[in-house]
């Protein structure tokens, strides 16, 4: 994981690989120059090249499309306005002996992924209503050799882990709304559905190179809501579980509904109060990885750039402890 | 069928069955009395009866939560205000030995129920792609023997043979519309789309003595959108034919799509131009069934009760030819 | 607390108080009668009264526009369709001696005030920053007096303690969120968000007998939410805080933006994470509270009522463990 | 009618006329070029010319702002990406002589124009209620003489003929739904409405060198629902027919409330069968023309742009029948 | 002009004649008895009648449907809650001979109806565009004779001279705007439009009794705002006016915009600064006018009812001066 | 105040002053140039500088971000299109020693300052309640050694002034209101609301060179309602004014809810008259002033620009007197 954007001093004379997320050529006094974004696990800096020469115009038609590139950059850090950029002296491609790989510089969840795994297979062994148990623990050992590698959305919990961090966070919230509501929610369904909501978001989204560039015809033509109600009916029958069972038939009512409302892509809206409260922890995690994903990118005391999810800016502000 | 009401005149002695499908207590100068709906396939008729005895307090009583219920009827009509109504001598149920099935007392559709079903097996067999015509043959099979007695929905198309009717009018609006743009649709997908469409609402009803009374806890669950989903895959699965295969996708994205927009009950939207095509006419032919339900419950040169569907009422109205 | 209807069975003689919260004349074939709804802290059970003398007569006058009003009846349990009903004998106002508070009567919320109180309290002692705890600590015990006899709202969290619970519930829902964001949320400023949020309502709600029967002018002229706002300034000023510090403003940005959007009723939408926080936490606690009311009210296995909050009916079933 | 680009081969050098639609200086390794879209009536080409010349950029302040243009192209093709593109040796504008209309560049709906006329005439002559049939009849011949140059929309059915296409389309589909409800529409009224509804639309675009470039000020002040409903009233005055008549109030009716709701541009809403008929209808062959004309620009098997009217993008693909 | 109610003091025995609005049979612990509404030009009664004699029910039968009538009534008054109500001995028709017109009992505009005729009328000599002043004045003069007796609306400024009321304050209203923007905003234009915008609701509303029961067929197939835009054309060919000319199009448009929005029954928006003001200054009297005859209804002091149009109630409340 | 522009001539060689409000490089046929826009308190001009020197390339580093800024222009005026536009010899920044306030070059309200503080200080001496006028005559003379610099919104009323403006007009359209409803407007408080509404946005607009060009962030966080409610409340207690007064809590409450709905930020809606009033009249004159503001920058005889806000171009038209 490298993290070398934070702590970068103006004046600084730097040669470090990064990931070229955004390369423009932009009119200058002294001609045309190349205006970048360069990023790594930790953050964002911006840069500039001027004096281009025939070298860098060569990269420039080979990567322009095919962003993001792993690059070896030389240059020297600035002051400018309120942060820091840096001057690049020359930009090359790492060698093909230094392979790098691209998921070295993205963001990753704060999390462990192997202790996750493990929170959550004792969760699945912690489920009491058998059909429940099994089908939850089919289903999971089925998208699990996939799940690391996916964010939860393209709007937040980006980056490595992002997609497993998301039902780690809605399995917690689940078990602290059952202790506030014991009487209503029962806990197997509620904790099932929590497991299961989004993994098939992994079939709805197309990785390239550890990102998320695309999403699959299939997302359109189906979803990832009614993916996971037929990997649930399917596992069920290949269980020899009864699909008209009740079991079955709310689990995959918590799946179809968890959207809350149609406009939100639910066939049909929560029916029961387990189906409710998985709508509203998933929307309560989501919109926060939403406004995290959106202050990683925004400098203390800032206001963020806009985002269409919020409808809003968001200041990143600290109050004295 | 029967259809006796639009031949009744002013002061005629009667003696008929009818379905009698209200019955409330009003309070009139001399005490209470009842004032009752009685339909038959034809229409509907309001009607009164005053000095109530003990037996019709006895009758009311029972039958009072259970409505529709078929009872025998004489009296005499009257004219009061613009139409026609029934002043009401006495009311019985019928004999024990003279069952009579509500469905008699229906509207029906307007269509043949076994040229409809040879027309659509027709349809069926003209399908070209073989993977096509083998599902939608087989799952159509699967729904054939309970369809003729539902209606299309609760708003429009009721009455014996309203789902058949609106499969048919589909399928035909399908053709003329592969017709003016057939290099755009293909006519296998629209037309397999245009039979299934509706199919599995037979899961969502629950028909007792004839009508619709209630949907279904499944409705709710799952609804009929995602269980024609599954219907298809299990199909298919069955059938040996690849669940990944194109058609299959396309064919559960017909179905899934059809509603066109998440608020209307479809999780993903209409992507093919075949989907758009059947979104399309399913509008138009739904929303013509319940501008044809409204008004055979509305007298000639009146406006219709408000319709909470259309947000409007409808002026029933004949130009001279 | 009264918690007798659950432990009622068939033709059982009683002679016990209820609250009567709803009293109608029918019209039955045996002439007027009366159709009531009785109802304790665990409970309704629907009760009808035949044979109505004069004294039944002049109580309808009386009490029919004051309701609910606490009643002692002697009748007899019947079956009635699938639930229990009651025929009532005789109904009394209970002896001027005999006064008994509706509170009894009241459903209330599933906590132990003085435990509540205690924790909440804690809650503010472990607020690190000065201001903040200073301000929190003196508003809560500003409207504490009055806050356990508070429903949250008129749809959920009803009865006795029923604002206390849903504080507490969003204090602790917050700690869950502040575990699983820890970098991105100050726990000083959402905690003090959390308990400040809805203490206000104290000033929106009519109290009558221990119920909100209806809400003051102020709540449609001011709000509880600019109310609030009101009170944190003046109270920052009373103890001498900057009204213009960091702290004083996002509070009331706290408070302000907690409804989420302009048509909720904030003026002002979140504009930092601890906001969204709160928002999400709210909306989280309020629509199961209102899941809860609701279910609260509906037979094991049936539908419950329409919510117009929920847009929705709810399903009270129960998996077997 | 210019068909030349589908036909296209990669490395062929070619020397033909094109119509110009977009031109733009962009800036390469080597300096500014020009990256340019060319069109006939069977799809577009990009293209590129490098190594830009004094006459190029005297061509581009020419022609610029005057898009589109016929101009004489000679290039070579050559493989890009997925796709054809050409790079271009030089652009001429077309010799004096030489005149080329532009319409023979552009798409033309799929039908005979002459044909369409006569089915139209026909149809027309088939009204039996005297009244619409010559209302019909006069106002269809004080448009036709400009009819045929018209696209329906801006953004469906485009090019020479499409308002022509899209109106005998709703003549048609009106026929099929009139055979659906015999007993609900009548034909008269439907049809006229059909034949009419749209024909003021001529006034509503500017249309230069075959193309509608801008809408005129009238279809702001006034708008093509509003003109008809005058044109309607003014020709029956003309023919002595009785303004106040059924005929004239009902076909104005079906004019004004065709494009179904307030927010769509209607005065007042569909309040008979057939202005419902007519208003479904259009809604039909409009979106489905929207579809059509979306997908004339897009690959094979490739998803199209992005449609606001459709608010999505749709695949173009095929299934083997 | 009748205005005997706010005058009433409890324990006055009367005996008046008032319009009666509302009459329904209520039941009470002595039997049924009669509930009504009792009106005139300056407010309403509540009125109950007990011991009801076969006279009673008589004209119950014969006027439950046909209300309001005027009706001559004697009985006490007394004090109900917090208002007056009557008790009532008995309730006649009047004579024959002392036939009592509706329009007395009915609220009327606050305005001499000749001195708004002649500010209306000044007005229109006013306009200096000769065009504008012509063809305004011709169609005022059109519809002049029938204007004092409609209402603005079905929800405000309702009653005798309500629809002159409005357009008097539309036009004073205007000329303040004009006095604002005097360099924007044409007064010819606006002036001009303000006089006419509503004047074609006199053939939207049917008119029983000088009470608007009854919107016409018309309103629903052409509506108030087409029907104008015919006059002004037409009126301007009889005055040998170019209906092409700016002034038509520009006053037509000024009629056609002035709900605003499509979903308000405008077929256009607003385009020239003359069709915002005349669109926002119809707004502003309307709505008040809606609030007005709200508070009508509502006592010192209190909540109105629920009002559909604000959604909201309204408090009439008054400072101290 | 400087105003040109509206006076020049083809071909006339100029020297002057204007404010540079955007500043672009472009790609010519001969190289990049300048596109500029120049203002005064007159209107606007388009300028290009071709021939770029060095020192065009520093002043364009140095202000490019920083605009609007006062430049020294040389240039000859030339006929471009329909318009006239500018071009520039050569561009300087001002001496130091010259020094023009940017100010000058602003559009300004075109009303007389101190008699328009004259009026409103009359208008407040006006107000009757006691209570009312002091509270509002301290709160306004809290704001107004600011107000006179700031504009009523971004969208409209631009310029120096405009604040004052609208709120002149504020209370000139009022006190029409009153005269059109005087029984139902208490004329203090209406008053009372509409010099205050908008005072406080002073605290919600960050001035720089008397130009807004940020919000504050206590516009986000409080915003300019709450805030005045503030001053209400403690300027009455300040006043020893009772903040529990019917007074206080209405005159709080005509600026709570003068946006008239919660997604407009209003926390409360109108609940008075007086509100409704104060809300109507607000939106009125914001409105037109948007389209006046929009019709500025608009030739005679065009369709404006886009506005976001009316949703709508707009056509700058004018009728002949």
């Amino acid at each position: 994981m490298r993290r070398v954007i934070p702590s970068l001093k103006v004046n600084e004379t730097i040669k470090e690989h990064f990931l070229l997320t955004s390369l423009q050529t932009k009119l200058g006094k002294n001609g045309t120059y190349f205006e970048m974004t360069l990023a790594d696990a930790s953050g964002e800096i911006k840069a500039r090249k001027w004096d281009l020469t025939e070298k860098d115009y060569q990269l420039y038609d080979v990567i322009h499309k095919e962003l993001p590139q792993v690059v070896l950059i030389k240059g020297i850090t600035r002051q400018f306005q309120q942060t820091i950029d840096l001057k690049v002296f020359y930009i090359v491609y790492p060698d093909e002996e230094t392979v790098i790989s691209i998921s070295e510089f993205l963001p990753a969840a704060p999390i462990d992924v192997e202790d996750a795994y493990l929170e959550l297979e004792e969760t699945i062994t912690s489920i009491r209503n058998e059909s429940l148990k099994k089908i939850v623990g089919e289903v999971f050992h089925l998208y699990k050799p996939f799940l690391a590698q996916y964010p939860a959305s393209i709007h937040g919990h980006q980056g490595y882990g992002g997609l497993l961090w998301h039902i780690l966070n809605t399995v917690r919230l689940s078990e602290t709304v059952i202790g506030l509501y014991p009487n209503m929610l029962n806990r197997d369904l509620l904790i099932s559905g929590a497991i299961l909501h989004d993994l098939a978001k992994i079939k709805d989204y197309k990785l390239e190179k550890g990102i998320v560039t695309k999403v699959t015809d299939r997302s359109k033509f189906v979803g990832h809501i009614v993916t996971m109600a037929h990997d649930i009916r399917e596992t069920a029958r290949m269980l020899n579980i009864d699909v008209n069972s009740i079991e079955v038939e709310l689990l995959e009512h918590m799946i179809l509904s968890h959207h809350g409302k149609g406009e939100y892509g639910s066939p049909v809206q929560p029916s029961v109060p387990e189906a409710f409260a998985l709508h509203l922890v998933d929307v309560l995690d989501t919109r926060l990885g939403v406004v995290q994903h959106l202050l990683e990118k925004t400098p203390q005391g800032e206001w963020s750039e806009w985002s269409k999810v919020l409808e809003k800016r968001i200041k990143k502000i600290r109050l004295e402890g």
